[in-house]
């Protein structure tokens, strides 16, 4: 991918230097791992937000009141859809550890790997059983055999795979594998690097782009989640056109108007935060643990806000119910953004080690990435604050909201650009300094809030 | 990704020099293309088998035959998700071609490229509409409006980005951009590269990287289709188990069983063809358009499993249709298979351009390969004749192919592996000879159809 004009020699020279590693590596029976990893980071994405669906499509007719049983049920589904995220990012991070250790793998690791993935896809149903039963001890006893089976087939991987490089120890303790799973973050042993027994440093960074790449799932499950329900439930049936409407399709189709709003805001709402994620993980260089826990949180309120957006849409009925439900939207775009600019506070605190330098504290993009990621926060609060104050256009400020938003991060590229002209443009009227930066330090030092 | 031995100064090296790079990109306001096209395979990929859902839960009652009215609705259904699947799987080629010339994205591009996904996502549902109301010129309509939409998003692509590499040229002609999507093979323009005018080369391989992580997408949505429905669907009422089952959770459960079982099933099947699919790309250097088009139609069939799958489990319960669904689901895993075969046999074709030289006819990989791809379409094609002789034990006969095959694929390891250690102690026996490799080639053309 390296652009179209790439003379065709070299490209036939890559391609033979690629091909004679891939012989090695076909004799010695290994292959890059890379794919197996992608593959893998997809899967456990979708598992992750797949307890969400079952908060979405909680039923309340229009005639009940959005009473106590309803909201203990809402909890309840919350919760499992929590619980689920949790352990699998936890099973996901302590995969990404475990592969961080492999560096090649084989086709019996690979079929290995398949079979944990499988494993992992029943732990949110045996949360959902362990909710559902709280009496009945069998949830938690099928939760606890799945943990042991993924734990048992993480620990075959380091024997099992033909380890193609000497000089890094061999796994001889299943233990080692099986505690991360467990104590993903609590495990301190002191550093014991002898020639036979390798732990697992849980203090080291997490690979970025197993960090990106699970986080691109869970974006784009998230972003299709209700094109999922719209595709099959929200066709009008040929009768009730012909019954209901008089044969006329387009006002069928209005009907269904408030879901497809719907879709287009979660949509846009997803896209755009994956957006401002991508564009905060171009200059991150390397994702510490705190980076890490604080990416989770923010993709569990991702995971929410299909949920929210379908709210706002499907049942605005009662004007109560509207405006709770706008503000329930309102707090999970304010919580999923607010946590992405965590991460871009964590990474500074450490920025060194984190960040290229084109963004440290200063750096000429530095204005331009915490603009993008406050937008946001700020837009969510503004429209809490305006719901509060004016109470009955609650919807039409949230909509109002979701179509400025967009608009506001196409701008923002020209006003930031605007404003550095006209810094430049005073900057070339001032005779020449020896400190030719400090004008926009100057300028983005007021912008930054004073926690970092 | 390299492993964890590799020294401190090594990486901080490669940071430095990679950050050093991106320093560069920082300023020219332009971002590496890689992330954001891996998030658009991901969510074409979903958009891709979305509308196998509406097929994979027609209701059909214990009672009702499968009569003339179902099996329309079916069909209709199946097409609608075929003609889904070939669009995208088209506008994610046009996507493939635009980005294999435009190498660097800026803010603007990723944003035109949300959009641009927006729209496809609404694809399916003209097709929903244009089926459901074929009378209704409403569906073409909104069709054409998302095609042209698309192709302009796309056209304003070159346009909208930088060009940051002054010799490749720029794009001045709109309808360069919209061809492609329409007229996705079609399309044979004379070479005409003067510096004002590009047109897309669609005779030139497709990216491999993206045609990975389009199937990869396709594969993870489809193996957890089921999970989707189980997590949702199949916790049982806690009222159901204390009037039907006296209380006892694990006899309630055990009414699901067949939905647990087609879970498992339809994963490793999904897995397997993964893995077969992983192990063959591994060995090609460059995909054709032959080559496209095989793994287009091997993905449609793979989209169909879950369906496949449900409906041998859900609806087993009239003798005569259990054959028939039996059956239907070997047809979906031969096709899936055969078409993964295609795909390496037309590699074979044109090998020298296409596949890595350990794997060239005759190489050492070559035979291990062909059993591991012929496994499915033997094993389909054997379940298929055993039902034709044996129709009384479908069923069973089509688990033990489900268990069967898993481990078949590890044994296959252990034999190639026997019968590689059986030639070379073979030829240590010999006095040496001017051509080393000769017995496995032999061994290998006997295995070999005559096609190749």
């Amino acid at each position: 991918m390296s652009g179209p004009q790439t003379p065709e020699h070299v490209l036939d020279a890559q391609g033979d230097s690629s091909s004679c590693r891939k012989d090695e590596d076909a004799r010695e029976g290994t292959q890059s791992s890379h794919r197996m990893l992608g593959f893998s980071d997809a899967l456990l994405s979708i598992i992750a937000t797949v307890m969400i669906l079952p908060v979405t499509h909680t039923e309340i007719s229009p005639e009940q009141q959005f009473d106590k049983s309803v909201q203990r049920l809402l909890a309840t589904r919350i919760a499992v859809y929590l619980m689920t995220f949790l352990i699998v990012t936890v099973a996901w991070a302590a995969h990404t550890r475990l592969f961080q250790v492999v560096g090649k793998i084989d086709d019996t690791l690979a079929l290995l790997n398949l079979a944990c993935m499988m494993t992992i896809t029943l732990l949110p149903y045996t949360f959902s059983l362990m909710v559902t039963f709280p009496d009945v001890p069998l949830g938690i006893f099928v939760f606890c055999v799945c943990v042991i089976a993924i734990g048992v087939v993480q620990g075959l991987v380091p024997e099992a795979h033909p380890s193609p490089r000497p000089p890094w120890p061999r796994a001889v303790l299943p233990c080692g594998h099986l505690l991360p799973l467990l104590l993903p973050c609590g495990h301190r042993d002191p550093p014991a690097p002898s020639a036979e027994v390798f732990s697992f440093d849980l203090h080291e960074p997490l690979s970025k782009e197993r960090v990106e790449a699970f986080s691109d799932g869970v974006y784009a499950i998230v972003a299709t989640l209700l094109i999922l329900d719209i595709c099959e439930d929200n066709v009008p049936d040929p009768k009730d056109v012909k019954e209901q409407f008089r044969g006329s399709l387009v006002a069928a189709l209005g009907a269904y108007g408030p879901h497809f709003l719907a879709y287009f805001g979660s949509f846009a709402t997803v896209g755009l935060l994956w957006f401002a994620h991508h564009s905060l993980f171009l200059h991150v260089r390397k994702a510490t643990q705190a980076m890490g826990l604080l990416n989770t949180l923010s993709l569990a309120f991702v995971g929410g806000l299909p949920l929210a957006y379908q709210q706002t849409a499907a049942f605005a009925r009662q004007p109560q119910d509207e405006l709770e439900r706008v503000r329930l939207s309102c707090a999970i775009v304010f919580f999923a953004s607010i946590f992405q600019f965590a991460i871009w506070t964590a990474a500074l605190l450490r920025q060194a080690e984190t960040l290229q330098p084109a963004v440290r504290f200063g750096g000429q993009e530095h204005a331009f990435m915490f603009a993008k990621l406050a937008l946001y926060p700020c837009a969510s609060l503004l429209a809490f604050a305006a719901t509060c104050l004016l109470s009955r256009f609650s919807t039409a400020i949230f909509h109002v909201m979701q179509i400025a938003v967009p608009f506001a991060f196409l701008l923002l590229r020209l006003l930031v650009r605007l404003v550095l002209a006209t810094l430049r443009a005073l900057r070339s009227l001032r005779p020449p300094q020896p400190l030719p930066s400090r004008a926009p330090e100057e300028a983005q030092s007021r912008l930054l809030p004073s926690s970092c």
